[in-house]
C-alpha cells in the first residue's frame, strides 16, 4: 500500500481532480501517483464523490480491499460497458454448473465400476449423464453444488445412480 | 421491459431526481415507476450522470442488459460495501478450482479402474489427488479448466496419471 500523503507528489486522485493533496486525504493511501489509471477508472465509473463516501462508510482496515474491488469493477465495466464484471460472474456460474455435471457423471461412472456393473471396456465409459446437482442461491445469485449423495450401490440395481 | 415515457407517471429515475419525465427520457424504458429501488441503488453507487452517460455509449438493444448488470452490481455493493459483486467472483473462482480438482481426481480414479490398476475394494477409492488442471486468464481474471489429457493408460504403468 503506497501512501503519497507525506511525500511531495499529490496522490493520483488529487492530481486528477487538480486539488491540493492534504495529509488526511482519504484517497492518498489507496491511489498512489504512480497508478493514475486506477483512479481515472473508478472516477469514470463510480465518481470521486461516491468513492469517497464509500471509503468513509467502511472501516479503515477494509478500505484497501474496497478500493481494489472498485478498481476491478471499474476496469471490467470499461472493458465491457454492457455487462462489466457481471459477465465474469455469468461465465463462472456456467463453469460451475458444467463442472458439477461432469463431476456427477464421472462419480456415477466410478460407482458403476465399484459396484461391478460396468465392464472395463464399456464404450459408455466417457458418457456424461448430466445429473445436475447444483442449487441456486437467489440472494447471492451464486450456484452452489449440492452435497454428494451416499449409498450409491444400495437399493437400485438397474445401473442408474 | 416497462416504458413509462408514454404514461402519466414519471419513470423511477425522474421521480427520484424530481424532474419532468420527457418522452425521450433515456432512463424511462429501464426504470419503471413500480421499481423505485432499482434506480435508487444505481444512483447511490454509480450516480445518475454516469448511468446516463453509459446508456448513451451502448447500443439501444444493449441498454436493458447494461441497466440490469449495473443494478446487480449496485445491489451487491450495497449488501457488501467492501467487496460488492467481486466477492461473488472470488467465491465462484474458488468453486471452479475445487470442482476442477475433484473432477481431475475422480477421472484419475476412473482411469485406474479402466486400466485395472485399482481393485474394486481399494480404500483409496475416495482419495482425492488434487491435480490442478486449471489455468488463470489474467486479462479476464477468470480461471479456466485445462482440457482433458488423453492416453491415460499408455506409457506410465506406475499408477500415476
Amino acid at each position: 500500500m503506497a501512501s503519497s500523503s507525506y511525500s511531495n507528489s499529490p496522490c493520483a486522485a488529487c492530481k486528477f481532480l487538480r486539488r491540493k493533496c492534504m495529509p488526511d486525504c482519504i484517497f492518498a493511501p489507496y491511489f498512489p501517483p504512480e497508478e493514475p489509471q486506477k483512479f481515472a477508472n473508478v472516477h469514470k465509473i463510480f465518481g470521486a464523490s461516491n468513492v469517497s463516501k464509500l471509503l468513509n462508510e467502511v472501516l479503515p482496515h477494509q478500505r484497501e480491499d474496497a478500493v481494489n474491488s472498485l478498481a476491478y469493477e471499474a476496469e471490467a465495466r470499461m472493458k465491457d460497458p454492457v455487462y462489466g464484471c457481471v459477465g465474469a460472474i455469468s461465465v463462472l456460474q456456467r463453469q460451475v454448473i458444467r463442472l458439477q455435471k461432469e463431476l456427477d457423471a464421472t462419480n456415477a461412472d466410478l460407482i458403476r465400476y465399484a459396484c461391478n456393473e460396468m465392464p472395463a471396456a464399456n464404450p459408455q465409459f466417457a458418457r456424461r449423464m448430466g445429473h445436475g446437482g447444483v442449487s441456486y442461491d437467489q440472494s447471492s445469485g451464486i450456484y452452489y453444488p449440492s452435497p454428494w449423495n451416499d449409498d450409491p450401490c444400495g437399493e437400485r440395481g438397474d445401473g442408474s445412480v
